[in-house]
C-alpha cells in the first residue's frame, strides 16, 4: 500500500496546498533533504492544551497537523513515496504553565508517520511547550524529511 | 544589484562579527549548508511583543533581526552573492500570553530577505512565541542556508 | 585522549541507550549529518529556572544534558572519534517569565562540548527559553552532529 493509499484508507484526503505569502514556501529541498514550513491544525482548532484541551484532545490536534505536514510534503513532492526516511520533528506545543504531557500530545503526529510511512516515519524528535503560537492554535509542527531526488 | 549594495540602499552597513565565546561560532557551515546562530536585535530592544512592543514595532525588530543574520553570513562567507537559497528560518517571538500574531511579527525578517536575496530570499519557516529570550530581547532568529562551497 | 576518555576522566560513565517508543530514534543518520532527539537531565531535576533552580544549577542541568547528548551519539554511531563537528545546538530553558539569563544556563552544554571535542565542539548555538517542557525538567538540547560515514 503507498502512503497516499494508506492516507486514504485513514480518511484523510490529500488537497494541494500553496503558499499564500510570496517569501514563503511550504518547504525547501536542499541536496535530498526536505525542510518543511511549520504546520498548524485546521481551522476551529483554537486555545492551549491544559486549558481549553485535554492531553487526548491535544493529541488529535497533533494527528492532524501531522497530516497537514504530510499533505504539504505531497504538494512539493508530488509522491510521498518520494520519502526515505523521517528525520526529525520539532513538536511546539501552545499549553498552560507547568503542562507536563508534551510528549503525549505529539505521539499523535508521530503515530501517524508510523502508520503511513512504516518504518520510514521513525524519527528524531523533541516536544516541547511554548508561551504562544500563530492564532493561538494548540500546536505547530514542522518536520525535515529524507528525499529522493 | 549585489546583496551588499541591496543593503547599502536600503541603509545598513556591514561589519564584520566575531563570535565573543570560545565554544560557539556564529555559524558552522557543512557540505553545502550554513547554520546559523541564533541574532537578536541591536542593543536597546529590551521586552515582549504584545507587551512593551506593538506588532508594527515588533515587525522592525524582526527586520533589524534579519539584517543581523545577513550580517553574520557575510561575515562568515566573505560574499553574500554565495547565497544559493535561504532554506528555513526560525523566528521566536519573546510575547505576553495568547498573543496570536507571531507571523506579523516575524514577516519583518521574511521581507527583508526577500527584498535583499529576491527569489533566492524564499525560504520555509516557522514563526512562534517563546516565554523568555536573552537579555530579554523581542525576537530570536535562526537562518540555515544553502550556500555555493 | 578520545572523547570517551575525555567523558570517563571528567566522571562520566557511557551506558548504552535504546529508544523506548517504537516511532522514535535516539537520533537519525543522513548523509554525513545526525540529528537527535531532544535529551533532558537525568531523573530528579524537576522545575523551572529562575523559580526552583539558579543559573547555576541551570548550568549543571545543562552541562548533564550535553552529556545525555553525547551518551545518545556514542550509542547511534559507536564511537565518538566520527564525529567530525558539532554544527548546531537548540537550548531550550523551561524558565520564569521574565528570564533573561538562558545562555549562562546553556554553556553548560557548550562548554562541555569543548572539552570534550576540543575544536570540534564548537558550534551555532540558540539559547532560549520556553514555558514547559516534558517532566517539567528544567532543559531540553538538540544538537546536529556532522560524522564520519
Amino acid at each position: 500500500m503507498t502512503p497516499e493509499e494508506k492516507l486514504a484508507e485513514l480518511g484523510f484526503t490529500l488537497t494541494k496546498r500553496e503558499s499564500a505569502l510570496p517569501f514563503m514556501a511550504l518547504g525547501k529541498i536542499t541536496g535530498n533533504l526536505l525542510y518543511l514550513s511549520g504546520a498548524t491544525p485546521p481551522a476551529g482548532w483554537v486555545g492551549r492544551v491544559g486549558e481549553v484541551y485535554t492531553v487526548e484532545q491535544g493529541y488529535e490536534a497533533a494527528r492532524l497537523t501531522g497530516y497537514a505536514q504530510l499533505e504539504m510534503a505531497w504538494s512539493i513532492l508530488g509522491d510521498l513515496g518520494r520519502i526515505k526516511q523521517v528525520v526529525k520533528l520539532l513538536g511546539m506545543v501552545n499549553c498552560a504553565p507547568g503542562f507536563v504531557d508534551t510528549p503525549k500530545v505529539m505521539h499523535g503526529c508521530s503515530e501517524l508517520y508510523l502508520e503511513v510511512l512504516g518504518e520510514k516515519g521513525k524519527h528524531a524528535r523533541s516536544a516541547v511547550g511554548l508561551q504562544a503560537l500563530p492564532g493561538n492554535v494548540p500546536i505547530e509542527i514542522e518536520t525535515i524529511f529524507e528525499i529522493e531526488v
